[in-house]
């Protein structure tokens, strides 16, 4: 990790609490349907409706919002009370005016990086969402560039190495998913550091160990800095 | 326009055709509420749905079907049969399927101004939906970057040319909308051009002509050509 031009950071559970916020609104989604379906399975169900939606609707909360009402009106055959529906929308819009919980030791840790490095923000998810909450996190000003994305493969980061003109072995990627921020930028020849979240959604699992030169795992965002140093 | 840099393209109804397949989901809509209402009062009430929901949801198409959702709701105060929910969803997600339909002259006067100028798109709306566009036009090879904004006020615009490093005066906005396209660009010191489009979105009307020595109005995307010659 000699001669690093760009430190990118994911942003949802790297540098600010986002999972905990949907499995809060999953456990109210579970209980509107309790009258339906057990709690394991309305959750079961909730998943694949999104699985199948993310083609078509990407990431984000309003695909979110759509995909708990899809469900509802599948597992109920449409005959769900409509009031329902309109409780789902109103978890969905409450998540969407929610404050953000920026992690620990992030500022200091940007601080610390600030004018060391370009430092860039990678993430997933809803344009206008993820701007919201760059901009209620206070954050904002340490980032020379923010990109958001539709996904996080290979060719996705590369667009992003392209854009920003760095070759790949000068590039690292920070972030809580092995599946979204390790193993693509690995595969296109980056550098990855990998902090676990104490939860993860589902669809960000992946089920075996990674060995890699380019590959670190650390506790917390701060030990980056003795790793920099 | 001497010595410009960059020509930006707004992408909805002037790159390819839009707002028209809203306005043909906007008749089924109306058409699954004319129970409960007239055509005409379906209509304003979603339109108030949209603009309501316009700072959390941001434009695009999950946007709309969540606000042809709420209306539904609520103007039969949540006594919709549940399968019209289902329905307004099945409309939103043909949009989000439906084939792109490049307008007359676009690609021409991409072929004839490339090299000449660095190209862009400047649009808003959903993320993913506007590169699934994009990429089912074939035109994206043509653009030198591509701009998918949440709004486009002139701080949007002031961004955007700063991103591309490019001095206003030696940037063209070209558009459908005086009030995305136009106005916000000539605002920061750019120039613009309005190609107006047959049906425009009643948010995007503004009632007054516009006089400006940085502006001109012309019929066809074709038109372009001989002006920059």
């Amino acid at each position: 990790m000699k001669n690093l031009q760009v430190i990118a950071f994911d942003a949802d559970d790297t540098l600010w609490v986002n999972e905990p916020y949907f499995q809060e609104v999953e456990e109210q989604f579970c209980s509107l349907l309790e009258e339906y379906l057990p709690r394991h399975n309305a959750s079961k169900e909730l998943f694949k409706t999104e699985i199948d939606n993310l083609p078509l609707y990407g990431y984000g909360i309003k695909a979110y919002i759509l995909s708990m009402i899809e469900t509802i009106l599948r597992v109920t055959n449409n005959t769900a009370p409509p009031a329902m529906i309109s409780r789902a929308i109103e978890y969905g819009k409450s998540m969407l005016q929610k404050d953000v919980e920026v992690m620990e030791g992030v500022e200091d840790v940007l601080k610390n990086l600030q004018g060391k490095y370009r430092l860039v923000v990678a993430t997933k998810g809803d344009l206008l969402d993820q701007e919201r909450k760059l901009s209620k996190s206070g954050l904002q000003e340490y980032f020379h560039h923010i990109e958001i994305m539709t996904d996080k493969q290979e060719k996705d980061y590369l667009k992003l190495i392209r854009h920003l003109d760095c070759p790949p072995d000068q590039f690292l990627m920070m972030g809580n998913s092995l599946k979204s921020d390790v193993l693509p930028v690995l595969g296109v020849g980056g550098y990855a550091i990998h902090i676990p979240f104490h939860t993860t959604w589902a669809h960000e699992h992946i089920d075996h160990q990674i060995e890699h030169s380019h590959f670190l795992k650390i506790n917390s965002i701060n030990d980056i800095i003795e790793i920099l140093a």
